[in-house]
């Protein structure tokens, strides 16, 4: 596979999709309820979806994809190239704030990433990184993440998670809010986690997210020693939905193991 | 007091500061603590709120300032042209990440808000009203807030709020977390009052603010028919630190009748 010339390509498609969704932003959306009342999807996530589909077919067929919106083929392993697409990751920001929100694309080669990226389409700031060769923001090469003592750490987490739950044990994580230095929650994963790789937060954790949430930052935040798994201290899976935690290396034990207590 | 001169030499001082705050982050930040290990200040702060200083008492000696830094003289009543300044709010978003922070300034004349400013520095987005003559972001006129269900809304809550606490009844809160659609926390209570005022949120509350957090904010609130109060729905505070909520009109009083139970 030739990476630099898919790279080139997966920008290329990434502007070109944020382009089209920032123009539908004066248009009327349509706007339809998927497993619950707050799962919302619109026709842009769909047409998003289906444009990066068309493009990515037509550079190369036998490529696998893998959409948010499961309008690629059922995937029935991760063998041989999978891209991981989430053509809008917090549709709710998109549909109320018209912020907020973001294209995610991981490109996995035998479960391998390889390539990583995080589209903030309304800032026009695009987080990616090349297994090996660090990550970027834009045109900047991001550092390496300096440790920091956990009460000092600014922590996403969603307001959800610190109330009774079925995944965890709700008391121990009102003990890391009253710990840590801060708590942030925007409403978008993808951008929670561009905010860990970037060290404008020290983690972000939360109880149910999906591949195409997760697939494009963990190739970011290898480049920068940001540690990502579930909140069982395993390897993210990415064929099925599960907990997930991306920290700064100095923090993310002591979170995993005296915060989180899973059911 | 001419109302649109003053309007435009306070656009003029925001901009200002706005840019030499930008010039700044190239520069190391000199950070203190205040109150607690968690309130901190940067020389910034403490020069932007100066140059506001000098600027506002050169246009016009006879204003007084209340500052978030306490620069200006002791406030000793709301009589007269009073400024009210929160150099940078957010300032734990200025210093670890150069974003997600903003300017505020309410003019209030005995006591009435005349003009209020949010800026957010890094996104150069103005938010604004001029009493009586509806308020803007930039140059976009904002419209009145439209009504929506609490089951719909989204809330901007910090987690500190959803744990206990000494201001209020958490488990309401709890219940409050998993009836609306969604809740946000962006670490700066003025870039969330911002976001009310714009529809982008339909409410956001805490515990804990001041004067110089609410002041510029409430100016434009009214321009758009969002509520603005203390958590046991008096009218706001402009001289000590007190509970507050803004919200969308429809669900101001639900949320406070149903869900804050103040201690």
């Amino acid at each position: 596979m030739e990476i630099t010339a898919i790279h080139e390509f997966t920008v290329k498609i990434i502007h070109e999709a944020g382009e089209r969704i920032r123009q539908s932003l004066s248009e009327k959306l349509e706007i339809e309820t998927k497993a619950n009342a707050n799962d919302l999807v619109t026709n842009i996530d769909r047409e998003t979806e289906l444009f990066f589909i068309e493009q990515i077919h037509a550079y190369d067929p036998a490529f696998k994809i893998l959409g948010e919106e499961g309008m690629g083929e059922p995937l029935e392993s991760l063998d041989g190239v999978v891209w991981i697409i989430d053509p809008i990751d917090g549709t709710m920001n998109f549909i109320r704030q018209h912020r907020n929100f973001a294209i995610s694309i991981g490109i996995y080669v035998d479960g391998i990433g390889k390539l990583g990226y995080i589209y903030d389409v309304m800032r026009n700031d695009l987080y990616y990184a090349v297994e090996g060769q660090g990550a970027y923001m834009n045109d900047r090469q991001l550092e390496r993440l300096q440790s920091l003592p956990l009460h000092e750490a600014i922590i996403g987490i969603n307001a959800t998670w610190v109330t009774p739950n079925r995944y965890i044990d709700h008391n121990k994580i009102i003990d890391l809010v009253h710990h840590v230095r801060g708590t942030r929650s925007y409403g978008s994963a993808t951008l929670e986690i561009a905010s860990v790789v970037c060290g404008r937060m020290d983690a972000y954790m939360s109880m149910r997210l999906s591949p195409w949430d997760i697939a494009g930052g963990a190739v970011i935040a290898n480049e920068v020693g940001a540690i990502v798994s579930n909140l069982g201290n395993e390897a993210i899976n990415l064929e099925e939905q599960d907990t997930f935690i991306i920290a700064n290396p100095k923090i993310h034990k002591t979170i995993i193991e005296q915060y989180v207590h899973l059911k």
